[in-house]
């Protein structure tokens, strides 16, 4: 393949994730080109007003729909596939309730149909379960697959507020739309969790038989009660089987701390799968948003760019760099007499090594300096950990191991 | 396709995983065929005694790769691509320290080289990285991808033990090697972020370049005093953008509550992958294991039989279920005098609904009983609801909230 070729991509919907695809592909067109040796160029963008589906249909070697909705979405989506492209959809609608129709179009014409988007956003579970999971017997899925009501019950958890002041207030944040009745009556999680059913258990579920409870009813008192009894509240839905059958629901639920999803919170979704083979994985990242929408669709379209299993060539020669910047905490057995903390500090600031937090603990024998520094060359503070060890009141070498923080790098 | 159709698995090495995928490839093989259209066959076994890899080679379209170090393995992988074998292999070493010539010569023959099982074992971060997020410019990889340092890390911090004594625990428990030393000094880790940094940024990375450093001299001291700092010891392998340039290391570091991978316990992996269009996702699941590392064996395996992004034909039809079995919290607004949590209680126990825990709040008009009962079919539950909504102490509907429990289902 040259650098010549291109490969034509339709773009049908210019809301908030088509126009963030829209902007993303360009951006990343040189270095998809890298990756597959074709260059990806957007060849025109159907929306309300504007446009003609049959000359995009006509000019494309792949369609991505973001229209949303189940017509005329359904018959573009249709088209396609029937005239040989291949599609990438983010139309939870449209799978939940035509899924098997669309699936059986993509594989009578041999051309993929991809909508890792559709569902938790960047979060790969769609690949996941398609792929990695093709082999393993399931057993259950577990998701927060509703960013809205996530932050909504973050938000009431954290406040004590009731859920329509939140419901207000994530609104005015942009976590909920203006008409928010399927994000928290729970519809928009029931058909997530439909396609998530479909796909796990290769068996048909749709939307119908989704069993769905919103978050609407919740106090804030029964948040604060919970709280007590060590309990957190997503909104939680479940894919399992019971007996021979299949249980699919979605319900606000209460989770104890060291479940796989108690710890997620804010717009975050996250989906864990269980089976026998693999115990249990747990995914999670952004559900929502323009960018991370429309990375999810860039990622499908390079997908079916891309060859199987390729590891393409290295495109960079980055530099190893040694010399990283860390914060550390800092063990110190040492002599109990007076004066001593502030030896340790002048040798640490003379290295430009900052103390964010010390405790002296014990006394004569047993007594220990332990403190956590702000981050700092690894250089530097080597050079104070020489300069420390070198302290006639130390007792042993002095210990330190690095600590993790979010705010740098 | 039909089902007279084979699909040829030639397997090299027959240890832990090698002895889990040859019995799990036949359990799932019928499954496969419905999946891809191929029957999966297992044509032969090379161990260390039997068997000749010439023979094997002649006869299969996939090899499996479970010899593990870098020859044989290298030179057997070589000659299975260059003669148009797809290879699946669980080898950090080999990837590690000869990728760029694998990678080349899969390119070069068209073949697929996957490699799910060499990093963190079923969590699919290979695949997410290779294909998911092919379109995303990654900031950050970070990973606990050594189980056995992380149990150890996880035991020293609950039991208080040395790091020698946790170690001849976790080797008891079969949780770490009778020759440990490449899992406690970071070397495992170290390979395994020297492939996760090749694929996230598109740059040569070996293990020479990698940092390591192992958790051999943790004190039991140190994780007392972190604790009370309010941080965690995990063993956190790191590759990101510094400047121009890349730093991939290795090393024991705390880190705080609010931390993604600060959860992870026990012998789980997890990664973590940063990028300024995604946020940031988030995946962990069992890092080693036989049969699970045979589940991402299998899994590369049929990924290279099925066509990409393609959903196959159901092929269960499972009976929706509704009524299943759930814990529930449950509030009741009620008067405040005696007898009460007894007709509470009595209505309860007549629908089969046992009381796990229950709090009484409040006074007079603002008197709440908040409960918890065990798991009971719902169908139950809500009988016993619309009893006690009968009951002339509520002076409100009761609400109920399911509760999610990990030990039943």
């Amino acid at each position: 393949m040259t650098s010549d070729k291109h490969f034509r991509v339709g773009l049908l919907g210019h809301g908030t994730v088509g126009a963030a695809f829209a902007a993303l592909l360009p951006r990343h067109a040189e270095r998809v080109r890298t990756l597959t040796g074709l260059s990806p160029e957007l060849i025109g963008v159907l929306t309300r007003g504007r446009g003609s589906f049959d000359d995009i249909l006509e000019r494309s070697d792949l369609i991505v729909e973001l229209i949303g909705g189940i017509e005329p979405a359904r018959d573009y989506v249709l088209r396609a596939m029937n005239t040989g492209r291949h599609v990438v959809t983010a139309n939870k609608q449209l799978l939940s309730q035509h899924g098997e129709e669309l699936w059986e179009t993509a594989r009578s014409n041999g051309v993929q149909l991809r909508f890792e988007a559709a569902v938790a956003g960047v979060v790969p579970v769609i690949r996941v379960l398609q792929e990695s999971l093709a082999g393993a017997s399931i057993d259950r899925v577990h998701g927060i697959v509703n960013g809205t009501t996530n932050f909504i019950l973050t938000e009431m958890a954290r406040t004590g507020a009731t859920f329509d002041e939140t419901l207000a207030e994530a609104q005015r944040l942009g976590y909920a739309e203006a008409d928010p009745s399927e994000d928290v009556d729970g519809r928009d999680a029931a058909a997530k969790m439909a396609i998530l059913a479909r796909l796990a258990f290769d068996t048909p579920v749709s939307l119908e038989h989704v069993r769905y409870e919103g978050i609407e009813h919740i106090q804030p008192d029964d948040l604060e009660y919970a709280q007590e009894l060590g309990l957190g509240l997503k909104l939680i839905g479940t894919a399992e089987r019971v007996g021979d059958g299949l249980s699919v629901r979605v319900h606000p639920a209460f989770l104890y701390p060291g479940h796989p999803l108690a710890s997620v919170g804010g717009p975050f979704n996250a989906v864990t799968v269980e089976s026998e083979a693999i115990t249990e994985i747990t995914m999670s990242g952004p559900g929502a948003g323009g960018p991370q929408t429309a990375s999810a669709v860039l990622g499908d379209v390079i997908s079916a760019m891309i060859p199987p299993a390729s590891t393409p060539p290295t495109s960079t020669r980055l530099q190893i760099v040694h010399d990283v910047v860390s914060a550390f905490y800092l063990h110190l057995d040492v002599a109990d007499e007076p004066g001593v903390l502030a030896q340790v500090a002048q040798l640490l600031a003379l290295q430009g090594v900052s103390v964010k937090s010390v405790v002296q603990k014990g006394l004569g024998d047993q007594a220990r300096l332990v403190m956590v520094v702000h981050p700092v060359l690894e250089s530097r503070f080597s050079a104070a950990m020489e300069l420390i060890a070198g302290l006639d009141v130390l007792r042993a070498p002095p210990r330190a191991i690095r600590v993790l923080e979010e705010e740098f790098g």
